[in-house]
């Protein structure tokens, strides 16, 4: 008898400016518009198989090979529902023959590649990885028909209800959540700035920083803030928009510069009114501050010389830098970074990947640039960058092959070697 | 022959409602008005000396015994052409009789009793101890006069010509600083909001934090971001005026609660506008941190017991914590602080002023109060926290005995033992 599934995979998105605050908590609707870059999914992913049998006595979910218990009323369930009326309403209403998948019990299963260690956050990849899996398992999607039941934005207002910032990895390259207005969410959702290939030298380098204290949740320190922070809200009504509109004129023309000073003083006015909340919330630490210092003079040298800046640095949740860079500058930066954080000898979890060490670790620059100030920062301990992933933006979720599937003929997920 | 001297000492003062942007640099006029609590001299003090003489051939400066360039058009000449103007218009012109020290060269030597190590900012002090000194040989005083030349407000605004802050170490206890609107700056100075009687059970308690790199200047730094914050002005407009108005009256019925909140609030909000500056500004470190998060649970345990707090964080433009608290939980609030960050055998420069430790080093708390998370910061090595100043509420300006003075019959500096 026939089997019913799907295996995709999705992104990783890091937003350039910034998403904190929700005006509705249930259906995850922001205070303000946000926009990300996509980045690279032969580095950094996540993975979900979706099968649907009758088969199935109830739905059922894995997440890196662990059964998590799928919470009634919950963020999961939330988007099942949803995905299920699309295929009822959209396919099996409409054509009689078409199997009653919305019907059936689902088995899903979900893997990250990053090292939860890496501290990056896999709920945006993980949601939209699942949304564009059943999509694809409901055949909703755009990846298997040429006349979609449901675009790639709708599909991010799903994969919303999951995780706020899933909706951005709905996309490749450059990409806008549209905070929307109406109560109901059905105009927050993601939309493409520009597509993957129009920027393609545009390169990603993740500071995988040592996170000595657990910090607060985004979901609750969000709130804080929206309930203290006397600061929020003027950033939400005159300084964001301005921001996105000179931030998408700056993808369009590819002009770094901007892109670059945009997406440094977001990042920065969000660890602000972060700081601007009772109680204060921090992420950055003393690490995190130090790479600012290095990024920051490197384009006061760069910027004397050449009349550009070379790097852009932004700090989501966490203590983690992710610096923006053209694809020339990253063996520089990386040197700089070893410099002042020395790398074990162990390599990072992806090594190398565009050879620029011979497949080595890197070593740290023997000379800094010209006119560069080395006293910006001290040179920390090893392990105090615990490691760097060097990628680069990237496409929207893929669909991947049978052979690729996280579930076995029996359904139940196989053993990841 | 008659000699014409005066000493005097001038206190610190920690902003509640912080300074931060001037509207001019020259005159040293504030965005907006600010808030202190003035510190005992009994601790922390600067001590000047002036002397007029027709013998000096020019007007000299030491500070700490160093002789020091006075810069022509500099903020001192800027002071001193101010006292000379006072006792010109309003004593030497109305007393035919009165010795024309106006015309004369000055010596002044000042010195601050606390050590430079500490990071804890002597131009507040300084510039009210200078200024208040030469207000004492001119006979402008409130100190030495029933019927003053020039009252402490006034004298105020040539403090606030060295240093913007100086002008609010004029007065004792509880002293904001109108920021005005006068061009000329004639409206913007300090007056009293409380004496320091009015609260005598306010007590500060200094942590003084090691700095590994050195941040940047207060001067230059507030101007950066005056041209680049996208959030001060808001601050200026919107925010500083409420909290202004709710401190006063939380002064004025000695409720430290809102005191607490609304100093708390403050500082976090002046560290963010820094951090919201391009290129962004760091004061605090992850030891300040670390004391925040610390004092945050010590209030989050007491409220819920109490319904109160029981203490209050600020920061200048350093790492240094400033906590004030009333006097009865000083005593605990040392030992939970030193509990995190152990101290050297060495006492602190004013060992235990208020007998709370028999003159010893104090102990780290051997338990933490019931319900308080211990994990909000981990146990720091030896010399995070290089030493704790116990003080409290103190007075204004005072005139010294001969025998304090500074500078000898010579008028040359006394070498100090």
């Amino acid at each position: 008898m026939a089997v019913y599934q799907a295996t995709t995979s999705a992104p990783v998105n890091i937003a350039c400016i910034k998403y904190w605050g929700k005006r509705d908590t249930t259906l995850i609707l922001p205070t303000n518009s946000s926009l990300s870059v996509t980045l690279s999914q032969d580095h950094l992913r996540s993975t979900t198989t979706s099968r649907a049998d009758p088969s199935f006595t109830e739905t059922k979910l894995w997440l890196n090979g662990k059964e998590e218990d799928i919470k009634s009323g919950g963020r999961l369930e939330r988007c099942l529902k949803e995905l299920k009326k699309m295929r009822k309403e959209r396919i099996e209403d409409k054509e009689p023959n078409a199997p009653k998948l919305s019907e059936w019990n689902l088995h899903i299963a979900s893997y990250n590649n990053f090292p939860t260690a890496a501290g990056l956050a896999s709920s945006a990849s993980g949601f939209a990885a699942l949304t564009s899996s059943i999509a694809a398992l409901y055949e909703l999607n755009t990846f298997s028909s040429v006349k979609p039941a449901a675009s790639p934005s709708e599909l991010s207002i799903v994969a919303r209800l999951g995780s706020g910032s899933a909706c951005r990895s709905l996309f490749g390259g450059f990409v806008a959540w549209q905070a929307g207005s109406s109560p109901s969410g059905s105009d927050s959702l993601a939309v493409e700035v520009a597509p993957q290939n129009h920027w393609p030298t545009m390169h990603a380098l993740i500071c995988v920083v040592n996170d000595a204290k657990k910090g607060t949740s985004s979901t609750s320190g969000m709130q804080r803030t929206v309930e203290t922070s006397a600061l929020l809200q003027h950033r939400i009504k005159d300084v964001v928009p301005k921001r996105l509109e000179g931030i998408i004129k700056a993808i369009q023309e590819k002009d770094f510069d901007t892109f670059a000073k945009i997406t440094m003083a977001d990042s920065n006015q969000f660890h602000a009114v972060a700081l601007d909340t009772a109680p204060p919330i921090f992420y950055m630490n003393d690490v995190s501050r130090s790479i600012i210092s290095i990024i920051e003079e490197l384009n006061r040298v760069s910027l004397s010389k050449t009349g550009h800046l070379v790097a852009a640095y932004t700090f989501d949740a966490g203590p983690n830098a992710v610096i923006y860079t053209e694809e020339k500058n990253v063996k520089q930066i990386i040197e700089i970074i070893v410099k002042y954080f020395p790398q074990s000898s162990e390599l990072t979890p992806f090594p190398d990947p565009f050879k620029l060490f011979g497949g080595k670790q890197p070593e740290g620059a023997e000379e800094l640039p010209e006119g560069f100030n080395q006293d910006v920062a001290k040179v920390w301990e090893v392990g105090s960058v615990k490691g760097l992933i060097h990628t680069r933006i990237g496409d929207g979720p893929r669909v991947l092959a049978e052979a690729e599937a996280l579930l076995g003929s029996d359904g139940l997920p196989k053993t990841l070697a």
